[in-house]
């Protein structure tokens, strides 16, 4: 690059932070030292490395940036501002309710991929588009700009293990060494090598920078894409950089400038700052990924009802089967692919097959990644192995990603191997994730309809399997819409409605038999919809049974079936009885501890005797 | 070590393994390989290393063992056994409903501190117990025995950073390099190499060893404590070692033998077996910890009605104030001290208050740690934040653990920063933990009086937090029990019943004084303790309000306080009506966003005239 051009990118850098200091001041909140530290790295990325097409922040082969260091946000919409895309006046808007130009990047924007804010996320998000890339023979690259605070995350270090693993030259981490955190200096200061050598470790290739000299960040960034691993850029930086009384100084985090401060900041940045107007951005590579179309219909199903089959195994099943037609299915595991069945789909397409090994943020970080660039990811592990993944979950719900989940071993069920593996939290976790779906099939057929919809559907699914094997009760060609319900047992003058799912569902039908021979009728609902719940079949059927409802589930009271439904129907003045765990359980035969819990027939033919 | 002790070892070894193969033969199920690898390395710990009185687990020097591979918890129970704590004929009952030798270690069994067995917690723990060691002035080591498999867990190296940091050389990670996974071999098989690089680079002294060399084991481990850092020890090592037709062979994890395949085993092993009854363990140093009584009772506060105190900040307020007269507290935070408070106390106390830095598991595994050596750990960091250590949190709730989670800005009452920073399924997530207390105060009075309450009670408690100011509300003297609610307007021909927590409470306050205006009166309760629900006092309310209950809360709809209430007392007939956070919220100004998801006043109003 040539003189001229660096100083016009110091002058970009220092624009770039004249729109943080004014929007965050105008905002009255906001990290504007947090954007000056990374000022002239997000400067050389823009404007002087990345090929992208500012009009079309959507191209499929642009370059990929990801602001890991979501509070940095000012920044992110400063370059795009500078680039063309938003006109530089609407950053005066930040933070405002009226405005995407939020407090943290969200997908809002059309130039956010995935919500940032919660640090150490992005690189895993990055693995995943990096891995998307080398899967539809895309040449772009993947950027992810960290924190130094950030990268205490153990999330960023499996991140930097899987990627090291598949050597991803085709991503490059930054971090922004400013030495101080939110509310103390971080751990290792400006100590690189310690750094370095962590990375190294982890498989990657690793550079020091000055993080504010524009001809070392660019000499640097020009050996991107060499050798075989992925790239790791140290920047040494200074919070609040290019202002005299706000660089390096401790006490200046989250905090914007007063007005005169702002004023005074911005007088020392004036002289030297630089529009980016007229920069020429590198396009991207004229290629374009294979066409990915979703299907017209699935392959069909061959069960036979009474067939014993786990609905664990019956998603295994339709994974491989759908994954024929439906170019847009990858899947991924933590290292539990036999138990969760995804190795059905593993063997069959070794290609579309990520394993993340035991590393549950970086599983749900990967399908968010695929997620971004077109494909349909599932990702199964043990459900109550999801809660290592919460925060990714919560954050993938704000991205609106269109992932799903796949948790399987749930609820007392499991048997001998004890609570530590009992998924008895998932519905809960999974029901307050924003606009998600929660789906929670009783047999293989219902199982394998709840996947193809969750193929169909846009946005966060999740699906919750069982370990036992349990009766097909469904014909083949069932339909299962989300956010419904089948209505099994009903005729006129049933007692209570038992609503059930899952392995409940069977107790449930085992105990309207025996309460049918006691002369007590029962409407049975199996409610494999837990969110959108189909309220309206419930209350018609509740209605006919004096408004009793027993609900039955293998989760927790706190959250599950039984909240979901009470939460929805009390207001309708319908009673709802909760069959749930109650209590911490133990090892011990799925039989015994359905019963030890009170979720078995025995449980219900009990409950419903005392309200008929 | 002399020849014929290392025949002994080999010996015992051996005979842990035949403890191994015919406990999970006669169970049906378990992981005899998991144990098998890690057998020799047991045997030199419990019989030629560690200090510990066998007779008493919970001896408050005793080195402390935590198996983190808790699959592997025959092996655990074989070598308490083989110790002489539990006779040797109760191993066949590992699995069974009627015995605490469950699948996986919980502490039920008073040799197991913490419940293992969702891999990669364990040396997060371990720090935590290595801190309290030094806190406590004992010379107690702490070990862990992870799997190579879950060192994939970033847990892992949150928690191996910050032993490095604090250089905790009285802490020793042992990392059974059996090479293969659940599913299939683990990325690194077994290159021990890039094992060490990474140990190092965290700040660890690394040591190899063959881990079926009981010479090289002991050796290794006479060098424990040696230096300033956290002794990392690599063990090269064999799934099902010692028997032949298991060595090293895939497709046998997690599956027990058969009685034949059981019988050809112990065959090749009873040659060599030995029984360690009659070894010395060496007994702890007498030393006993300093005496943290419980206080008879805390100093008082000194707020005054109309005050203006975020919530937040009476928590910072109440961990200074109780902790001058209660040396059972301490603190950790994840670099948020600033925000939550919790710097409060890390000023006032600076040696019992750790920083964990962004690292929200380890936050919460060293949290736990501590409280299994007899503190009251209080942890801190926004609500949110606290979905990264769900697992965690779910496992602590297995363990029984006496740990403090205070989770601040919740909501969306936060305002600018936007959905990534909102605590808006903390409730649910909380509630969906076994055993928990789940606490929400809406001033500083309660806030204090309830901090009190969670430091008094045995088990885990959450306690959530607001950004804004709110205003007193309660008299300094007024008691907040846990399981309690205020009923704070009530009078007869209310129409009614209101139950609001937090922010929401001053929005029903202020609905009440208007809908006063207009003549139509609402009870309004105040439901501190969201878990366990003053289910009493909301019935008896509500029963003078037609049984109309509406319930406002600062949370998504799923599985918070609406759910809670509906979920207790649609039974009984009331018709809850829910107020919550029912969409995606952004980024705006607390009041424009209490508005615009229709949780503020004139929400409550609304919706009270709708059911008047």
């Amino acid at each position: 690059m040539i003189e001229t051009d660096l100083e016009l990118l110091r002058g970009i850098a220092n624009q770039l932070r004249i729109h943080c200091i004014t929007a965050t001041t105008a905002a009255g909140s906001g990290h504007p030292t947090s954007c000056l530290s990374a000022a002239d790295l997000v400067a050389a990325l823009f404007f002087g490395h990345m090929r992208f097409d500012p009009k079309n922040p959507k191209h499929p082969n642009n370059d990929r940036f990801i602001l890991s260091k979501g509070h940095a946000a000012p920044l992110l919409y400063a370059a795009w501002a500078e680039a063309g895309f938003l006109p530089v006046e609407q950053l005066g808007q930040l933070r405002q309710i009226t405005s995407d130009l939020e407090g943290h990047p969200t997908p809002r924007l059309p130039f956010v991929d995935v919500a940032t804010g919660s640090l150490g996320q992005g690189l895993g998000i990055g693995v995943g588009m990096a891995l998307a890339a080398r899967q539809n023979g895309l040449d772009y690259r993947t950027y992810v700009l960290m924190g130094d605070g950030e990268i205490a995350e153990g999330a960023v270090w499996e991140a930097a293990s899987l990627a090291g693993v598949r050597k991803l030259n085709n991503l490059i981490g930054i971090v922004d060494v400013n030495r101080l955190g939110q509310s103390e200096a971080t751990a290792f200061g400006h100590d690189l090598a310690t750094y370095r050598r962590r990375f190294e470790a982890f498989g990657w290739r690793v550079e020091d920078v000055d993080g504010h000299d524009l001809e070392e960040i660019l000499e640097v960034l020009s050996g991107v894409g060499l050798g075989d691993q992925p790239l790791c850029i140290l920047a040494r930086t200074y919070k609040g950089a290019g202002v005299s009384f706000l660089q390096d100084k401790d006490g200046w985090h989250g905090k914007p400038l007063s007005k005169d401060e702002a004023a005074r900041a911005i007088a020392e940045l004036v002289p030297t700052a630089r529009s980016a107007a007229g920069v020429q951005i590198p396009a991207p590579s004229p290629m374009t990924p294979p066409e990915r179309p979703v299907p017209a219909a699935y392959p069909p199903l061959h069960y036979q009802v009474g067939q014993m089959v786990a609905t664990r195994e019956a998603y295994g099943n339709a994974l491989a089967r759908m994954g024929e037609v439906d170019q847009r299915i990858v899947a991924m595991d933590g290292d539990t692919k036999n138990s969760t069945f995804a190795e059905k789909f593993a063997k069959k397409f070794p290609d579309r097959y990520t394993e993340c090994y035991i590393a549950e943020q970086t599983l749900v970080a990967v399908a968010v990644g695929f997620s971004t660039r077109g494909f349909v990811p599932f990702a199964s592990t043990f459900a109550c192995f999801f809660t290592r993944a919460y925060d990714h979950i919560r954050v993938a719900g704000i991205s609106r990603a269109n992932i799903k989940l796949v948790g399987s071993h749930v609820g007392v069920s499991i048997g001998e191997d004890g609570p530590s593996q009992m998924g008895l939290e998932d519905l809960a976790m999974m029901r307050a994730v924003a606009d998600s779906v929660v789906l929670y099939p009783c047999d293989a057929v219902s199982t394998e309809k709840l996947v193809e919809q969750m193929a169909l559907r846009q946005g966060l699914c999740y699906l919750r399997t069982s370990r036992p094997k349990t009766p097909v009760i469904y014909n083949n060609d069932e339909t299962f819409p989300i956010g419904g319900a089948k209505v099994l047992r009903q005729k006129e003058g049933d007692r209570v409605t038992v609503v059930a799912a899952g392995v409940t569902l069977h107790e449930a039908l085992k105990a309207a038999d025996r309460l049918a021979q006691e002369g007590i009728g029962i409407t049975v609902i199996d409610a494999y919809s837990i969110k959108p719940l189909a309220a309206d079949v419930i209350l018609n059927a509740a209605r006919r049974t004096r408004n009793l409802v027993v609900t039955v589930e293998d989760h927790y009271a706190e959250g599950g079936l039984g909240d979901a439904v009470a939460g929805e129907l009390s207001a309708q003045g319908v009673q709802v009885h909760k069959l749930a765990v109650r209590e911490l359980p133990r090892s011990g035969k799925p039989d015994e501890l359905l019963a030890r819990y009170g979720i078995n027939a025995d449980a219900i033919v009990a409950r419903v005797r005392a309200l008929a």
